[in-house]
């Protein structure tokens, strides 16, 4: 049976999940939309209608939601007869969504861990302080959750899962890669808001190593990895979401995460966190003017859905696992190729949002055949990675292994 | 007789300038401090009478001012009695305090060229852009108005006129160099008000070669020099004040100036103005908040009356200047260099504010004495430098000469 879906969002993943769906909408039923903005949703489905995406005709349809309501959000899914909720809003809103598919039974899908608007980089596992808490209830509920359906966390976490189950015998360590090779052409910007992508860098990074939590500050630990196709790139280590469970599940003594930045991206980063403008804490200019410099910040750079027109190059993101196989040392990479260009003219989105958007349609195909409606909440390493795996290289991002 | 004095402003300058004309208020009568915020005359005055400055006993009064109100500050004129004007204001307000002072006869001095707040970078020479309108009208009020006596411009086109005066048969170039090798410990930060700093820096560099304006980019031209006491220093040529009068009053056919920055700096103003928030022009956040960027910055920098009891180093401000004398060729660098730290204990300021103040200071007791009560509008190099450059030698800011 067809199921419907409610995709809650509708910045540059929500574009991607949207299109993805509508391109496979023999698997689902209706597919709505929501966001605060009922105008960004609607020019979504225009994008829908101009690449003519839908595989067979169908309900398509845009609604104005604060997610934050759960009221409303229950009103919404049972109005739409959602049967899977895919989350990809702003990371502030997931355990209100949680609670409204509680409360109708309908999956939920999300792509990034939940945040307290307030707090910056809680305590690890990051995972324990706000969706572990609700496991049970699912379970009880018999209700389907799965947690960071994107690339990283997501197809990452899968990477993992299949090095264990099939290539080998003991891991010693993952290290997860995310290049961007990408050139937007501008001085300066972030792919995604900037308010969240600052966020991630402002408090401790903290890694999986000897089988210990370990705390670094940003930009502290530079590592240089040269990856398919993108070549030699600088990464510096970063705290991320997969590390919180991948460290807690898979029994692996060393886990980190390394992302590329450019050095005008430090360079940038740096001076504005040292002058303060990247505070969250509102601050008075000499005119009496309360203001918070993120937002200040935020309001001057360009809008991040704006670069996927003239975004070029490519990104490679990938686990390079180490260990033992029959008692011989093992070292395998798990990646992604995607082009940024490639993306735009499939679904209108830079390859940032595409890498994160089509694994999220990808799990909620997976729960309307059926394959991963597990009724219980779930990371993606919990989950069988094959058919997740072959679904990806059948519709836009096919893993790659060298060993 | 002794003349009644009028300071405008109350920031560090102002403060350097009170101190100096308390220590020789035998020269001075009253000394009048006047601010939009009478908190910072009261401060300057507390100063000045913790460290027992005043050479005899004396008026010292601070004043609530508009000093873009022309009938208040003529009103305050009239009430002090006041016979010479120093306005160490923002540069904003100095065609308003050159009217007050053609009102009612009280002699003229500043320390910066006027600014539009609404232009950046006027056409050169600056000049003739507002004051030089008014060289007619003074003539005929006889009028003493000094421009630009600070240290650059002032004492450099003091050294310059002295070079030319008793140096040189012919000068080919003058090269202004302003070395602050000083390090007042913060992250970042301006010696003065950023949004005056900062303006000095987003539009045109203009320089005098030969015999024509040239324009260039900030940061485009580079060129390290070793100056005395503080060595081997990278600077930048940039537009001054001093060009803009020296290029039209010396017939030399290369006037440039070059200012030292550290890398920091050129890091920090190249993000800052490229993210656009530099930018004086309102911009909207998200939430609808209209702000302008530059006032932000502003607000998150250390005010900079802040960073004088932590300053230390030197300063090194010169003009070296090339020419032939006597059919030989001669290099000749006059030059003074002066020491944060020692700044600060004689009078509360830094050495910035310090080799500013100095001389605007002794601009006013020479217009006291006569010496260079002209009855008439004056650039600095128009004026003997003699009596200029002695008095100087005496009060803190000793010339040398290097050839």
């Amino acid at each position: 049976m067809k199921k419907n879906l409610l995709i809650i969002g509708a910045g540059g993943v929500a574009q991607v999940v949207a299109h993805k769906c509508a391109q496979h909408n023999d698997l689902m039923g209706d597919i709505n939309i929501a966001s605060r903005t009922l105008r960004k949703c609607e020019d979504i489905i225009a994008s829908i209608g101009q690449k003519g995406s839908m595989k067979v005709p169908g309900v398509l349809k845009g609604h104005a939601l604060d997610a934050q309501n759960v009221g409303a959000t229950i009103e919404l899914i049972r109005a739409t007869k959602s049967q899977i909720v895919v989350n990809v809003g702003p990371a502030f809103v997931n355990m209100a969504v949680l609670s409204a598919c509680l409360a109708t039974g309908a999956a939920y899908v999300d792509t990034a861990i939940h945040e307290d608007p307030l707090k910056i980089c809680e305590t690890p596992p990051w995972y324990a302080n706000y969706e572990w808490k609700r496991r049970d209830e699912c379970e009880k509920a018999g209700l389907t959750a799965i947690l960071g359906a994107g690339f990283d966390p997501g197809v990452v976490n899968a990477y993992a899962a299949l090095a264990k189950a099939e290539y080998f015998d003991r891991i010693d360590s993952i290290d997860i890669i995310d290049i961007n090779a990408g050139d937007h052409g501008r001085y300066f910007a972030t792919n995604f808001d900037p308010e969240i992508n600052f966020r991630e860098f402002t408090g401790q990074v903290w890694s999986w190593q000897n089988n210990q939590w370990t705390s670094n500050k940003m930009f502290e630990v530079k590592k240089e990895w040269d990856m398919p196709v993108v070549g030699p790139r600088t990464t510096y280590m970063t705290g991320h979401d997969e590390i919180h469970s991948l460290s807690q599940n898979l029994g692996v003594p060393n886990i980190r995460f390394w992302m590329s930045f450019s050095e005008r991206y430090v360079t940038v980063f740096t001076v504005l966190k040292n002058l303060g403008l990247l505070s969250e804490q509102p601050i008075k200019t000499a005119e009496g003017l309360e203001v918070v410099p993120l937002k200040v910040v935020k309001a001057v750079l360009p809008d991040p859905s704006s670069l996927a027109p003239d975004y070029t190059g490519k990104t490679c993101i990938g686990d390079l696992v180490k260990g033992v196989k029959d008692g011989k040392e093992r070292e395998i990479l798990f990646y992604n190729v995607s082009d940024h260009k490639a993306a735009y003219e499939e679904v209108g989105s830079q390859g940032i949002s595409y890498t994160a958007g089509v694994p999220a349609a990808a799990t909620a195909m997976l729960i309307a055949t059926g394959e991963w409606d597990v009724r219980r909440m779930a990371n993606i390493e919990d989950l069988p990675p094959r058919p997740f795996l072959d679904l990806l290289d059948k519709i836009g991002l096919p893993t790659q292994i060298r060993e």
